[in-house]
Formats: C-alpha cells, structure tokens, sequence
C-alpha cells in the first residue's frame, strides 16, 4: 500500500545523507569525546563540527550552542535555568496560552513553588498582541517565552519585537524554535534572542538530539547536573551521532532552505485549495500569511477529526488531529481553544504537514481518499441527520 | 597502528547487531510514537519491546521501566523528583563521597535550596559501612542514594543491605547502576531498590540513551515536563532507535551475561598480574573481591598518570587516569581521596576496563608498551632523581 506521510510536524525521517554521517560514530569513532586520547579528541572534534553546523543555521556563535536531548530538555532548561537563577530578581514569567506542554507544563510546576505566570491570548489569526505583552510586564517579570511557530497552527509570532520590548525591560527573552527551525529564516543576533529551543528530529535529523542556544553573557542555572560536558553548562556524556546527526542536519537544512520552503508551500498551498474548493464547510484555522510552510490546519465540520485520521490510515496516509505529544489525551487543542475555535470544530480538525519527500502525486491520492471519508462520516453524522443532509 | 581499546568504562563501541536493530527506526519506522496512526504504533510497539528488554536484564516489569537520555538525566531525575516529592516529609539525603558527579552535584545544588546531605566515607576496600550508614539516618531522612559500581574503582557496595536499612526506616533506596549495568547481577525486587539509573552506552548500545528504574508504587516528581510520553512521567518525543539500542544491548548483556563476566575478569586479572609481577612499585586501589569484572585500577608510583595516558595513546592504547567526565578537571579523583590513597599516588594512577573486545594478546601489546613507559618516565621522574634511582 502507498504510504504517505502527512505529519512532518510531529516527526520527520532521518535523511540519508545524515544517517550516512552518523553510522561511524556508533560502532568506530565511539571515544567518549570526554576522554584525552585521540579516540577521544576525533569524537571532541566531530562535536565541534556540529556546534558549528548548528550555528550556523541561526547566525550564532558555536560556543553558544549547548546540545541537549531535545526540544523538551531545551525548554525545561530555559525555564528552570532562568528561574533558579533569577529567583532573587523576581518571580514573574509571561508566555502564551499556546506554546507546547514542555513550555506550560514547565511554568505550571513552577506555579506551585511561588512563581507567577502570565499567559498571553492570541487574536484570530493566531498571534499575540505585543501591546498586551507590554502591559503585562511587571517589575518581578524575569523572562518572556513566546514561541517562534506553533506546532498547530503553524503561525509566525512577531519574535523580533517581542525580543525588543523585553530588551527594552531588561528581561530574558527566550523562544521555542522547535518548528521554526529549518523552516523560517532564524538570525538570533538580528531577532535579539537569549535562549531558543531547538531539536533535532524536526530538520531530517535523528530523535534524542537538540539543543538550547544561549546568547553569550547570559547566565542561567544548570539543568543536568554532573560532568564537566558542554563547557559545564549540561552534564552527561554527549550523544555523539546523535549530535553528529543534528549537525549534518542543520547542515542540509541551511543548504536546502530557500528549496524546502517553496517546495513545502506550494504542495501545502495545493492541498489547501483543494481542500477549501472540493470539500464544502471547511476552514482554514489560523491566518496563511506568514505561516510554517508545510503547516495546514482544516476544521471539517459535523464530524470527528479522530474518525477522518484512522480512516486516512487505513489507506496508508499519516495526518494528526493535534500535535503527537498530547495525542493521548481527550482535552480539545488548548491552540485551537485559544484561537476561539468552539469545541464541536476543534473536534473536526486534521493538522496536514507536507516536507520534502512529499510529492504532488501524494497529495492527489490524499485528497481522492479525503473527499470520499469525508463524504462517508458525514452521512453517518447525528449532527447532519438532525440537520437534514 | 593497532588500536587497543582499554576505557569500557567510559563508554563502549554499539555492537554490529545492537545497530543494526535500531537502523530501520532512522529512516523508514521512523513514526512518532505518540501518532495515532499505524506508523505511530509500529513505533511504541518497538519501545514496548525495548522496555521488556531492560525490564528482563534486572527483573524489573516492564511499568518500572522509565526511558531517559542516559543515566546523568536517571540520577537527577531520581534526586530531584524525590526531594520535590517528599520535600514536605524531609529535607535530608544520604550518599556516599564516593558516588559519580551526576549525584554529587546534584546534591550540591539542593544543599544550597534547604536540604542537608551527609555523604558516607568508605573503607580502605572501597566499601561504605553499613553501620555508619545506619547512624547518618535522621527523622527528616528521605533518600539513601549510593552506586551499585564505582566508575573509578569498580568496587561493589552492599546494596542488599543497604536498601533493607532504608525499607526498615521507611526511606525510598535510589542506586547508580550505570556500570553495574551488564557487569554484575542485579535483580531490583530481590536487592529491594526503588530507585535505580541506567545508561546505554556502558552495555553496547548506543549514547544518549538510558532508563529509571522506579518501582511500582514508588511515587516521585516529575523531571522534564511536557508531553504525555513514557507514562505522563518523562516528557520529550522519545529517542526511537536510542531506546531500540538498549533494548538490544540489555537483552544482548542477558544472554552473554556469564561469558561477559568470565572473558573481562579473566583478561583483567591477567593484566594486572601482569603489571603487579613485571613492573615494580604498583598497586591496585580497591579490593579484588567483589569487583566489575573488567576493572583495574592501578598507582604506578614516582611517575604522572596523565603521561603514562598519552604515551600509551601514541602507540594506540586506550586508558585513562580516572572517569572520562572529570578528565577536563586538575583536582585529584574524590573517589581515590575518600580510599585514603595520597595526592601524589593519585596522581600516577591508571584506570584499564577492558570488554568484551578485548584479546589477550592486546594485553601482550599494551603489557609491551606499558613496561617500557613506564621505565623511561621513572628514568625522567625528578622524585626518582632526588631518591638516587
């Protein structure tokens, strides 16, 4: 059976080109780059490329680039690094009300122990209100964490004045860059940025690898204690083909961007318009411009979305309802709450990410498969019944 | 030039069948376990797997099974979910001077949040005592954490007894296995332990990735927040091929767990008769008895440790002079300083671990090199020109 992959956003495949690069690093090159013999210094060096790569990507300095186990870690450690160190200063953090769980699971656990968070709302096209972020500084706020691009929706927040008006306070400004990496242009000298989250698996690299960039003079608190590695800053022997992996990957990522880009949003702008002609009430959630470019979020009305992802895979195409890391849970999207959507139309909606291995022919097979299990739910829909369809 | 690679302890090569399990989950298996999808599923059923992997190596259920980035996350996640959950019933830990950095330090930065932590001496065997330990206990005692191995001496605690003395006073039992792991038997029910790290990388599989042990009932606090992963305890989109990786190497460092042991404790005792018999003034730091198999430790004295290292490197030998992640650090090993052994004697000794590729006639070779090193930096050493040699 064809199998296409609609859910870039909640992973994507290793290349191969990444693979190839990693592949010696577990069985030959395998010195711990901690260790003083050459066995270690070649596994040392290979980091240093990839700190590099990474850097690169963002318009950092390699020694501002600190590699972790993911975007998770890199959240959790810009929040909890900033607020032990800061604690004296004040205990007042702004975020939104749609960044991913790492980011507000994080500051709700550090609600309990005394901390005061403010979560922002979004307008209807999906972004916050920077006058609204001005208004909720207070003389205890110690950081501000808006993310780049949400996983949902897929929409840019205006990260360069939000990083100006907290310079402007003289509060640490931190971003969740996870799904902005790669597909948005990143430059965090010209954006102002002091901490950005980043992963690896999200770029055509491999899962278990990120990274926190950490403006230099920034201070904040270690995360994981022990070791000596990453300049003593994250403990733990380093993952090196995972780090090696993510290296080659921001690599090809920032060789292939203009390409990627055009190529995700053209097949994503083909499906949409497909979408919105062929299938009657559905929307688009969250506004199209300046948006991830592989990111199309639809409300199908008067039926599950849940219904419309299994039967998408029975005929082999991969698409979720939300993001992956709250698939199990039956709340409605906090994203889409926040957005407005009532919860009958957040119920109906399918996230579609298309990447570079998706082609037009698979987008032509979706939407010859979607048209007909829409058309089929809806049949069987109470709310169509009741509604005479 | 032959390579000889004598620092297992540090970190292992993966094994050719360990990578090429995990492979696959790089490119094409490549789904995001969390996806709801087929492609999801295929996912989570290889970790499904991987967990009973682990589970099986330590007689653990595989619901006891928490995968992490390694064992630096497993020991901070230990410490610290423990002293948050229990914060209100006590604010006092018990270790050992002994343990790795990723304890220590962790216990050093709760010290400076409230908490008070006695860290226990060990005999001139290595061995903390029992009795000692029993005395440090306080009312406000709410974690006894000492390692299973030590990463410098090899030298086996009394962990058995140790968490009958917890269970007795009511206090949850967390232990570093990081190198016990695959080197001695461990089984978690019959030892009583509730709390036990784990890492890939010391059993032949790959970096990046490792596990907590928490028994069933034992309740701690959350590390990395976020996503609903690893039972809503451990957020992050798992590291897919790193947790397959381990799941091969445990089930692997099962069934070659006897020959492992007998290959390593032979080829180590070989060689340190070898060195004891043929090269004067060394000694071995730590009982023989009760030991990782493959670890030596030995003081040459007169001369620098850190020259024998890299001496032995430009003849492609592998060592090093105390654990890999302090080897960026000058102070002496804390774990030779809490053995009683002097700064200077510190200071000219040598950590082998040889595994499960190692030949004895890469003992002849590094026997043959060692020998002739070690005579020509005694012939340098300014001690052994004042005492007339």
């Amino acid at each position: 059976m064809r199998n296409v992959y609609l859910d870039y956003s909640a992973t994507t495949p290793v290349k191969e080109e990444v693979l190839k690069e990693m592949i010696p690093y577990f069985t030959e090159k395998f010195g711990n780059p901690s260790s003083l013999y050459d066995k270690g210094l070649e596994s040392k060096d290979a980091i240093t490329v990839a700190r590099e790569q990474v850097a690169s990507l963002i318009n950092a300095k390699p020694n501002e680039i600190f590699f972790t186990a993911g975007g998770t870690e890199s959240d959790n450690w810009a929040v909890f690094g900033v607020a032990d160190k800061l604690r004296d200063k004040g205990n007042h953090i702004i975020t939104t009300k749609i960044e991913h769980h790492a980011m507000l699971h994080s500051c709700e656990f550090l609600e309990k122990s005394g901390f005061e968070v403010t979560y922002l709302d979004i307008d209807e096209t999906g972004r916050i209100n920077v006058n609204e972020l001005v208004a909720a500084i207070k003389p205890e706020t110690i950081l501000i964490s808006i993310m780049m691009v949400n996983n949902e929706i897929g929409t840019v927040q205006p990260i360069k004045e939000a990083a100006a008006i907290a310079k402007a306070h003289n509060i640490l400004f931190h971003t969740d860059a996870v799904q902005a990496l790669g597909n948005v242009a990143i430059d965090v000298k010209d954006m102002g940025i002091d901490l950005m989250s980043m992963s690896s698996h999200k770029i055509y690299g491999p899962k278990g690898s990120g990274a926190l960039y950490i403006r230099k003079g920034v201070r904040i608190s270690n995360y994981l204690h022990g070791g000596g590695q990453e300049s003593k800053k994250r403990a733990g022997t380093e993952n090196l083909p995972g780090i090696v992996g993510f290296g080659k990957a921001a690599e090809l990522s920032k060789i292939n961007f203009d390409k990627h880009v055009k190529h995700c949003s053209e097949l994503r702008d083909y499906l949409k318009d497909r979408i919105l002609n062929e299938i009657p009430d559905t929307y688009v959630n969250g506004t199209l411009e300046d948006r991830h470019p592989g990111n199309l979020n639809i409300t199908f009305k008067f039926i599950e979305g849940e219904s419309i992802l299994l039967l998408l895979n029975q005929f082999g195409i991969n698409v979720s309802t939300g993001s992956a890391c709250s698939s199990t849970s039956l709340n409605p999207s906090h994203v889409l709450s926040a957005l407005g959507v009532p919860v009958e139309m957040i119920h109906g909606t399918i996230r579609f990410t298309v990447g570079d291995f998706t082609t037009k022919e698979d987008i032509d097979y979706v939407m010859e498969k979607l048209t007909t299990i829409v058309t089929r739910l809806r049949e069987l829909s109470p709310v169509n019944a009741a509604k005479g369809w």
